[in-house]
């Protein structure tokens, strides 16, 4: 079959071994894949434990093959997550993501667990079901699990243009929350006010960011945030009393001197995540359906452009997700 | 009446006059009065917004003085919170503290809502109900309600020794759970050993500690931090995947260089907490009572020797809690 490889010679379409689905796994004939920032950072040798080569890709839609499975012959998306420990709700200590080491979705087949196989929503297209789960399920156990989020609150989505951060903006709006957003560029501010229904945004690249944002909203109930670095600080200054902030990444590294003395006396609840669990995963599509959640698509590509993709995801221009159509 | 009036010029025994108490207040003839780091940071002009002159205080026990209320005649204990916000479930914005600006415990007599005074648990002496409200309800509502431990698990404390850090490990302990502590004092870890039943413990002073604290107790499932610094990054190391830091205060200063990384990966919730509301107070005298709790008392200190009680305090040499007597 064909695949995107990356060697040490970095990525090439390639011809590989068709996946062999070893016990209670199934087939999966991919349609579209979709990329993540982890295949950026995997591709530049900043991902902790690169093997090569590795077929990448943690995002697929595609139809099933498996016989005498209920979903046989259908559409369907995939959980990337693997080794999921339930006892403590987190990563297990063999937790793999697919797409390094494991084989990813940039390939015509892929033999995952039946138990890692939902179908996938009706109401979106290959390229959108494609977007659907690893920034989906990221975005849902954030916002949704752990900010807990609910209907009339005020939420600050930190950094939009990334694949959570919209995820996390869908999430939020649909639920009836108001939302405002900070982003480096006027442009993507803009288009979360036109696609995503924004309630205002700023620039993070101001200096008083915070302080726009909290003269828009008057008051932020909570914050989903994967940045980081220093910008944290006004996080903790802009969320209310009582208020949370789930942390998803930290793209802007460590935050230098944390000011804990608003964590205490504000009573603020700083709740990391990362993934998400199988319930999760469950849970997250059946809010895709119940509200019929579209993906923001930012741009496809065909399997033999699968470089310019790539160059697409390391500029960090894209609004929304990018995706590759592996079947042409 | 005579009580220990802070002034320009320090610390003195004074006679001033009796409270008046307003509308919905009722007054309480105190017979001791319990220290707290706060009463220190204001001698020294280190809290924010001193006023002079002022009769400190948070902490008290004595008899109530309120002719047709039901508690009339009988020891009580008073909850030094004022204002605090239901809506946000933290401190109003004309939040207060007995003891600066309100006149506080350290006087024959004082007035206050009728709502703050509570039936002081019969087991404890007048010394231990004393010590019994504000570092009690901040252990409480960090320990019970923030961090949310629970029978079985493994909790660490850090900074044994004082007024908090103590009643964690009381409340811990009560509960079912293993308990570690931290100290600068190897004589600390001995005392809690003894007297609170600590499972075991490590010096912070030493540069492994939190390696030490890992093979003691295999995992943390939450931990007690009233400290944050520098260690504050060996607690997101120590706590488990999934695990809770609770953070009621942060004498070592800021985190420089906090690790944001180790939140997301690991799932981690960090719960900031500070005093606790009127339901609080009224869940943490249950709980004494039903756990038959007993404070820990440092020392007691005659009215008119309460420089000594202070001095005692600056040293940060208590284990437990100090206590002034006001009524000889």
């Amino acid at each position: 079959m064909r695949a995107c490889v990356l060697t040490q010679e970095g990525l090439s379409v390639a011809s590989v071994p068709d996946p062999q689905p070893a016990a209670n796994h199934v087939v999966v004939a991919v349609r579209t894949a979709g990329l993540n920032r982890r295949d950026h950072w995997i591709t530049v040798g900043k991902y902790p434990g690169v093997q090569l080569p590795v077929v990448l890709g943690s995002d697929g839609c595609g139809v099933m093959e498996a016989e005498g499975h209920a979903l046989d012959g259908q559409r369907v998306v995939i959980d990337p997550s693997m080794s999921w420990d339930a006892t403590t709700d987190t990563q297990g200590s063999d937790y793999q993501i697919l797409g390094m080491p494991l084989q990813g979705t940039l390939a015509e087949r892929i033999a995952v667990p039946a138990g890692n196989v939902h179908a996938a929503p009706r109401h979106c297209s290959d390229a959108e079901a494609a977007a659907l789960p690893l920034a989906g399920i990221t975005a849902w156990r954030a916002t949704a699990k752990r900010a807990a989020v609910r209907s009339g609150q005020h939420v600050l989505v930190t950094g939009i243009g990334g694949g959570v951060a919209t995820f996390a903006v869908q999430i939020a709006k649909a639920m009836g929350c108001k939302v405002w957003v900070t982003s480096s560029k006027t442009a993507n501010l803009e288009r979360a006010a036109q696609v995503l229904g924004t309630d205002g945004g700023a620039l993070y690249t101001e200096a008083d960011w915070a302080k726009q944002i909290q003269s828009q909203a008057g008051h932020i109930d909570a914050v989903i945030d994967g940045a980081g670095g220093p910008g944290f600080n006004n996080c903790l200054g802009i969320v209310r009393p009582g208020g949370t902030i789930a942390v998803y990444g930290a793209t802007a590294g460590a935050v230098p001197t944390m000011n804990l003395h608003r964590v205490f006396w504000k009573h603020i609840t700083i709740a990391g995540s990362t993934m998400g669990s199988p319930q999760d995963m469950a849970d997250w599509l059946a809010f895709v359906n119940d509200h019929q959640i579209r993906p923001v698509v930012d741009s496809e590509y065909m399997l033999s452009n699968t470089a310019q993709a790539f160059a697409r995801l390391a500029s960090s221009e894209q609004f929304g997700n990018i995706i590759v159509r592996i079947a042409e």
